[in-house]
């Protein structure tokens, strides 16, 4: 049902990262990619962010912990369990498949970080997951990208990737990152997995800084069904193999170019999720402006995309814009003039400074809600704040998978 | 599709206070109750609570508006049109109604109070209504209750109505209420409304306050999709008929007595809104105790209750309960010890101290799963606190109500 979504195509190799999968068997009768690796070179570095649940997957709690004590070389990922709700059993287990990795590679434990998606609450297999390090090892490769994307789908239809490229001086810089499933929005309790890779220059904390500004504005931003899972992680790793001068600060030649690619590459990504999000039929901007804070315009962003009757009305393509009107008036927002409310479905007025639009039709709404990608654009008239966030819809098929899910 | 609901039976007149319904062809091609008329006898007192939501219906405002200004002797309700994102011109047209009903019963025009529910951002149909006003004041009755609980529904299955009574001292102190409508879940932006009568005699600042606290605990502990409507309003009449003597404060005879059968009456009316909610198949109870807070308790059983992952796996009747855990741990809550969280379903312990409990079978649960009323019990373990929400499932009922609803 993926909206606007295809195959990515053209993948580009990111020199220092390496990439391998393989099939451990984690969904049974299925023959299928469920484990990857991925290597980062000596001398690279690496920044990440990771769920707000507090009811943290154990792999989370590992790779957060090792992150912290040193510069990562290894990322094992495996789908199919999310090895969540499994106390310090879990916790042990994941150590054990870092410690099984490290000792392959000859390094310290501490340098491989270990991601898991999948079922909560039943312990991870080990085993299966041990007999593949020597395989995913010796198999590593800078070509294989695809590969890794499908590796850690669970029900995403489309593996998440693509890549972006921009000239600093002589230099070719290269983006390429993958990623899988929309929040909790996935029926085995998946998570947004995203990892990754560049080559440039520069300096690990501004990394860090970059990465945390741009999930702000990418991963953060969108919504299926307002869950938030157990496992979400966001891994940038920098190979620092392209010629560029290190970058230091943000007023460094290159920084500019390199956020707005990252930026562009992890919104990509992030509208990927959604449009292959459970049951998906529309891909829905929602910007709202003007508002007097940042916190103002997201929390009636996000009141508008997760009510569900305004999902079930774009189902439906139907413009019952009371749904929306009401959102905005129920979310909690510190200030909200309704008397200076206007919203618009793409370029429609519907309501004009809190009242219906004196030329609005339901015929010029209608054909708006008809099509798969909508904006719904609210301005509050009080100040100069701007957020944008995405989302779907809410159909049958996303009952369908979630309900029959498991039984 | 109901949870364990059927026509309310024996519902009685409360002394001082009528009522009538008649048809006044709001729902076209249906022969349906869809206006109604409640009296207050002079030397009544009414209370009130509304909708929060910022885009409050006309009728709200002039509601409100209207019971500051003086006792109410009226109250005109009709279903069918909200009279809501209507500008100016909604509220013109309440007044109008209000005026009309005024000049024929020989009163001020503040002394009637409008409500609304249906359909948002259509101008009411003010000609229809006002032809109605004679006949309705006509045929004012104090054994009326059940048309007038059918005349307020919208798409509810069945009419909301209970009655409870207490003797205080020698006398027979008589509640009776009705409802309709659960929250934002009905396809037409429906609405809670509630009118509530009894013969207390009581003191006007005791019994608004009364009010308050029994709806923060009733009306405002059910959820079926989380929106807010635009029209939400509960008015809580006395005729004072009884020869109790006044009631002045919280310490005085009979007053606890009061607020316990009026805390029942309105747990049973807003119940039956969640067990009638849109495509309900289960009716839930969230319970989270031992908590540092009530708002810490309320965070949590909202997250639990508002997850369409959680709502999803309860119409499977699916015991997937990392669902659940994931909810707690997404929940905004101020202090929350994952070591120290046990979940049970029913009396199933399922999470002990933040790990799956050691006897849990997946068969038990189910079994707990399959029944149509559930209980979901969170132990925070860090305080006194504890709080109860009810909530229903999220089924393809819901979205067909919703998605199909003026296609």
């Amino acid at each position: 049902m993926a909206v606007g979504l295809s195959t990515p195509k053209q993948l580009l190799p990111v020199p220092g990262i390496q990439l391998s999968a393989s099939k451990a068997g984690l969904y049974p009768g299925k023959k299928r990619n469920d484990f990857a690796l991925i290597e980062l070179n000596e001398g690279g570095i690496a920044a990440g962010v990771f769920t707000r649940n507090r009811f943290c997957a154990a792999p989370v709690t590992v790779a957060k912990q090792n992150l912290a004590a040193a510069v990562p070389r290894f990322l094992l990922i495996n789908a199919g369990n999310a090895n969540a709700g499994t106390g310090t059993k879990g916790i042990k287990d994941a150590e054990k498949i870092c410690k099984q990795m490290a000792l392959l590679a000859g390094c310290d434990a501490s340098r491989v970080l270990p991601f898991s998606t999948g079922v909560i609450g039943e312990p991870l297999p080990v085993e299966k997951l041990e007999s593949q390090l020597d395989s995913l090892y010796k198999h590593l490769t800078t070509a294989d990208w695809l590969s890794v994307a499908e590796a850690i789908m669970t029900t995403d239809t489309i593996p998440t990737a693509c890549s972006k490229e921009f000239r600093l001086n002589d230099e070719t810089i290269t983006l390429t990152g993958i990623a899988k499933g929309a929040g909790m929005i996935k029926p085995d309790l998946a998570t947004i997995l995203s990892f990754i890779a560049t080559d440039i220059n520069i300096e690990q904390s501004l990394l860090q800084a970059t990465l945390l500004e741009s999930a702000e504005k990418t991963f953060n931003r969108i919504t299926v069904d307002g869950d938030t899972s157990t496992n979400d992680a966001c891994v940038l790793l920098s190979s620092r193999q392209a010629n560029n001068q290190l970058i230091c600060s943000e007023n460094d030649i290159g920084y500019c170019e390199f956020k707005t690619a990252l930026i562009a590459l992890m919104t990509e990504l992030a509208q990927s999720i959604v449009r292959d999000g459970e049951g998906a039929t529309k891909f829905v901007s929602i910007n709202v402006r003007n508002g007097k804070s940042t916190e103002d315009c997201l929390v009636i962003a996000y009141s508008i995309a997760e009510s569900p009757l305004v999902k079930t009305a774009l189902t439906a393509s139907d413009p019952n814009w009371g749904r929306i009107l009401a959102a905005v008036g129920k979310a909690n927002a510190s200030e909200l003039d309704i008397e200076k409310v206007s919203i618009f479905l793409d370029d429609i007025c519907i309501v004009d400074k809190g009242e219906r639009a004196v030329d609005y039709t339901e015929q010029l709404a209608k054909d708006k809600m008809l099509q798969d990608e909508i904006d719904i654009n609210v301005d509050l008239g009080l100040g100069n704040a701007t957020e944008t966030i995405w989302t779907t819809d809410l159909s049958y098929e996303y009952i369908k998978i979630n309900a029959e899910y498991r039984t």
